[in-house]
């Protein structure tokens, strides 16, 4: 039933029970939060697999515009929940309302603008190479392509975005758009806002007749229950979001499988702000509030934080530096999303202030609440960024280190020894460009996404949207997990040659009845929609 | 200097000797080929690798219009070797003069093919996304998305096709019109045509003006070379077609690398062919020389070749057998491209001699000729191929099994039982077509490719080709190593937001000054000269 919850595990239209429970903890208050919940294990893993397995052939082979509709169902459902989901997710995560309501508005509005790609074609993606029976020394016969779904699909949900990276997030949303079956392993720090969307999701299925099998939802605590998830022969793909740690180990097991399978993990990313010298000199104090207000927003919990800044010493980063810090001082501590994540925390800003080539420049104020994340800005030189390997690694949270150079050459340094990113910012003034043409070349890179006089926090759905990047960003450096170009990831092309047209896939016919739009001999050719 | 060949390891524009030398063998006469050539090793990849990383920033950059005029350009040289090449290349293969004609042709006519795609945009797919400054809550920013190339990229010369999957194949094209430098390990059994396609390519880089690190060939003899070039850091992807085994080992050393990267590797399929019931009644005879004729083209030796016959018991069959022993007895033997190609050929078929659940249908005269393939037709049933998995291994040459069917369940049961593949085909008259879509869903899922009425041997290189297919057909389902979607292998996608026009890559500029097909708020608009 939409709108209750009862702490069951979901293997598509079954709720499943175990033994073994786990409750969600409020990290406001260190409360318990009720009910219990099924802890998922290999068992429940095997269930929902072959469920999964039945339900693909069919699924994959629904026209565009069905699946579009469940996509456009399962938004109008979460919204339909309304505010028991914004409710249960602000107790099981610390997150402010005003969050989750941007959030869940982020989420639904991704399910329908993949909803209105792939109705146009933008899963399919058709190729068509009309036959040349006259071309010499031989004929060419009728070759046409479209992309199909690669198989079931695993999704690891994310602690830091209960929604939009979590059970009905990016990953469900464009495996679901290539026609995979989907089966998501829930945070165990968000079990009953999971459970609030996976039934959601489950009413969309039934409601739309397809096989239960399209979605379960496993929610547990152990590291077995994903390691058997990828390790499953029926699952076909991966995506994640978390620890480098953890998507280095599904890695590796997706790898040493008889048949490997592509894991798309996303990882840790530090997101260099290059603050170029005419900017800087320009605005110092509008570029320090706005980036602390970066820097300190939803607690620095996003995956494209600003971690690093890059910056020449002289008097404008002595004025940024001071605006920094007052802001800095001035904003609130923010509750962190597990006990755990704000355990790491004090320990990674800990490990800065103890690092001789680092110094402490502002800290927020104190707190007396025990996960509370107070925003934090260190410093230290070029040639002590470039030779300490430990000053790269990310911080999840408010925490930032200012790396100071000496000259414009220094700044290449540092540029140059940046590990792959998610992102890479460079604040610049007109007087910056000849600048910037030198840093640009080696930030396209190490980075997935270049943002000029922005802040990275904030991820646009859309066409063009890059979130993805060299290792350790992620594991995949070709691929995105937002906007509609993730669709790719779970997709597979297949060639159809000589088929009569009553054979092709309809999306490949002549008439083209699901009006896609369509690479004729190699030139595109609009949806008839937007022709 | 072109048209001459001297045995030596090219490095970018640098000859280098090793003391090991090795020597190409004619697979007709077993005589020894002149000159001695230079093993390459360990050293050299890291010259090589040192080279095309140093290659890479100039190369990648480069407008999609200059790279097009090098590919054009390679073709063009290539063309200039004239007769010395195919001489060359018959005395290193076996093959004879008509093929390794059309094989040339093929091979220059896939670098124009591709250099006039990515002319149009077709490694860019440029993305724009233009900003949304009045949108509510909040405004969008500009984004605009192109693709670079991944880095440099090993390229494995196959045996069977010593042009089009060789130093100038379909590999090495795809990877320089996606701006990656390209370090070939040619295979060793034809290294006198790599050498000529090799200083080929680099005349064409010198003459562009481009790095010489751009383009380097490694032929030598030993695993470890192979080894090496894939663990080298400076390496990005791969791209192999070769044996299950090589692929495998080439893939499991690209995992544990501290970075892991894509293998790209095309290893073994048996393209199983489907006689449908009304097509093989109608036409048994016609189908069987053709299929012996497809059997046998090039001794068997493509990727292609098929393998499997699956049919259903009759008087049409029996037909069908006739008329394929006597055109099989009629096939005259065909050298081999090495003795140790054709001894793995001979004990194939001598491993299906020997299993009890197979007879020998017929085969083609016997012959002095110690490297020759004598095509060869077996037949079993489908329980047995469905129950001893060693019936679906790959046989390399001209070698053939007919799964015998009781009713159209079995040969549903057969292709159930099916790996993965490159390519399957169903032979279907008119009254056929209710059986076909059974089949073709099922087919679907373990082929990249599905031919009607036609033979899988000859690829055609168009848009909407796949060549490639699911595990073990290639290492990696979601790309084709053949037709203009191969390039995207070796490509990753960049974000740019907010930037400042002139700071934008060409491709994403205003103006279009590339004049690129792009896709604009999720339209695609053609190329301005095709519009």
């Amino acid at each position: 039933m939409t709108g209750t919850i009862n702490g069951r595990i979901l293997a598509g239209a079954r709720d499943l029970d175990s033994a073994a429970r786990f409750h969600a903890i409020n990290p406001a208050s260190d409360d318990r939060l009720e009910p219990a919940f099924s802890e998922a294990g290999p068992q429940h893993v095997a269930e929902a697999a072959g469920l999964a397995e039945k339900a693909f052939p069919v699924f994959r082979n629904t026209p565009p515009g069905q699946r579009a509709d469940l996509l456009d169902a399962i938004a109008e459902k979460i919204e339909a929940l309304g505010d028991k989901l914004i409710e249960r997710a602000c107790q099981e995560t610390g997150l402010p309302t005003l969050r989750l309501q941007g959030e869940r508005a982020r989420t639904v509005g991704q399910l329908r603008f993949l909803a209105e790609w792939i109705r146009r074609g933008g899963a399919d993606e058709p190729r068509i190479d009309p036959a040349l029976p006259a071309r010499k020394p031989q004929p060419r016969p009728d070759i046409r392509l479209r992309h199909i779904g690669i198989g079931p699909v695993a999704v690891f949900g994310a602690s830091n975005f209960p929604l939009a990276f979590s059970v009905a997030g990016g990953d469900t949303a464009s495996a679901l758009a290539a026609g995979c079956p989907v089966i998501v392993k829930g945070h165990p720090a968000h079990p009953g806002t999971s459970e609030f969307v996976g039934r959601a999701i489950r009413d969309a299925v039934a409601e739309a007749g397809l096989p239960a099998g399209v979605f379960s939802l496993l929610t547990g605590t152990s590291n077995t229950l994903g390691a058997a998830l990828v390790a499953d022969p029926r699952i076909q793909a991966v995506g994640f979001t978390g620890s480098r740690a953890g998507g280095l180990a599904l890695g590796r097991i997706a790898a040493e499988r008889p048949v490997p399978i592509p894991v798309y993990a996303e990882m840790s990313s530090i997101n260099p702000v290059f603050l170029l010298p005419a900017a800087l000199s320009d605005r110092p104090e509008a570029l320090a509030t706005d980036f602390v207000a970066s820097l300190a927003l939803g607690a620095g919990q996003f995956c494209t934080n600003p971690g690093i800044l890059v910056a020449q010493e002289g008097a404008a980063l002595q004025r940024f530096l001071e605006a920094a810090a007052e802001a800095l001082r001035a904003t609130a501590p923010a509750t962190m999303l597990t006990p755990g994540i704000a355990a790491a925390y004090r320990q990674g800003v800990s490990s800065f202030a103890a690092h001789p080539a680092v110094r402490q420049v502002a800290v927020g104020p104190e707190t007396a609440e025990s996960n509370a994340c107070r925003a934090t800005l260190f410093a230290t030189d070029a040639n002590s960024f470039c030779s300490a390997p430990e000053l790269s690694h990310e911080v999840f949270g408010a925490c930032a280190l200012l790396v100071r150079c000496a000259d414009e050459d220094e700044m290449v340094g540092v540029a140059e020894a940046l590990e792959g990113q998610l992102t890479a910012t460079i604040h610049l003034a007109a007087a910056d460009h000849p600048f910037a043409r030198v840093l640009l070349p080696i930030l396209e890179t190490r980075a997935g996404r270049i943002l000029a006089n922005g802040w990275p926090t904030g991820v646009e759905v859309c066409h063009a949207m890059v979130h993805g990047g060299p290792f350790p960003a992620t594991s995949d450096p070709r691929t995105t997990s937002v906007g509609t170009l993730s669709i790719r990831r779970f997709l597979r092309p297949v060639c159809y040659q000589g088929l009569p047209d009553a054979l092709l896939p309809a999306s490949l016919q002549a008439d083209n009845p699901f009006r896609l739009a369509r690479c004729v001999d190699g030139v595109h050719q609009p949806a008839p929609a937007d022709a």
